[in-house]
């Protein structure tokens, strides 16, 4: 049984597969050291880990895990991938993003071209061409900029995401802030759609991360979603390691 | 001479018009009682002034204005606007986006559809039909995007709108920010141009505010760009209530 442990901006994953299979996913608001020995506690039969952080974390966690488990390896620009890396600065890249990268390989193919956009706390749109990482951008999630039109100016109140449709011109405050946050995340994603298949031809489109769904369907465009594309890549890596 | 006082949620400007031309324009963090004092100095003639803000701003600038300036208005819900509005809510509505309206029917004509952009703190996107504001949208603009990025995130660094172009696939974390808002916000755009006209026909697209110009650039429609709409339209509000 192998554990997956994604450290995200604001919230942290540890999944536990078993043969390539999820069979459990816990979420944390941060992973703490007695969150760990939880998941130690229940799971003695825990052969490898694997640690992906885009931010801090509890040290405690982290020599626990490097204690107890045989294998244990923490992400980073010097693990191996199985796929390649044009990235120019890899020792900056987010790790997060080139696992998301390796398990969309993993699921649609080496042969492939693919957008891979991960809707968590920040947006990322990366580009996978045939196997290779070549890169991409990032933006604030949804999250974010509804709690940055609240917290930066001093009238606009706190939205979220809205149930229903986005009108094109909203026609109270929640619903300007609502349709314009979800009506600017479908048209940047739809953009980013519409210019990689001018240059790169037939592309494959997956969503994965917290508002995946939510945005597949606000898109009229064919698009694979995976809510799980990390941990399944970070899975991946670690097999591929032994 | 008419003195137009313009307070968003980030700078203060103070535009003073004389029959209908900009003669002298001021811009401020916040706009303080010794500005205002200031202002009544070196313009001993301003008849009348207006005054229109979206957030808290000095009370002693306001008794200042009241006391010294013969017809002084402060732009609220009640104020007559020489267009039409058909906002749901407009007690709620930010009173510097329904000038921007009234100043882009005043250039632009009461008979055109016009969709106006301000590229401010945050971006609105306002639709106006034949001489009627319609309401809009609002959502981050391009700083507050890459504050939030540096803010909310652990590990991202605070950018700002890149000089050169806009890779589809950033190759370090700073090119993947500044390429990220610069490509969700025309992204953005072009799905809200692309959708007003196909609901709307004809329509006329007017960029305003801080980005206007750095955005206009960027997009392939052809728009017209006025970055003082606000305080055109507050003029001729003002001019209006005579």
């Amino acid at each position: 049984m192998n554990l997956i442990i994604d450290i995200g901006n604001t919230t942290a994953k540890a999944a536990l597969f078993d043969g390539g299979d999820i069979v459990e996913e816990r979420r944390y608001g941060s992973l703490t050291t007695a969150d760990t020995e939880s998941i130690l506690a229940d799971h003695p039969h825990i052969e490898a880990a694997i640690l992906c952080s885009v931010g801090s974390y509890d040290k405690g966690a982290d020599e626990l895990l490097s204690g107890s488990i045989a294998r244990f390896v923490r992400f980073g620009a010097e693990t191996p991938v199985p796929i390649g890396n044009a990235y120019a600065t890899p020792a900056t890249l987010g790790s997060d993003r080139l696992a998301a990268a390796v398990g969309a390989v993993s699921l649609y193919g080496a042969d492939k071209n693919l957008l891979i956009v991960d809707f968590g706390s920040a947006i990322t749109v990366d580009t996978v061409l045939r196997g290779t990482f070549m890169g991409g951008n990032i933006s604030p999630g949804a999250s974010m900029r509804f709690r940055a039109l609240a917290d930066y100016t001093a009238a606009l109140p706190l939205c979220s995401l809205p149930d229903g449709d986005a009108p094109l011109a909203g026609s109270s405050t929640r619903e300007a802030i609502e349709a314009g946050v979800v009506r600017g995340i479908t048209g940047e994603i739809a953009g980013y759609i519409e210019e990689s298949r001018r240059l790169h031809g037939d592309v494959a489109v997956i969503f994965t991360g917290g508002d995946a769904n939510y945005f597949a369907g606000k898109l009229k465009n064919t698009i694979f979603v995976n809510p799980r594309l990390v941990v399944i890549g970070l899975n991946v890596i670690l097999e591929n390691i032994r």
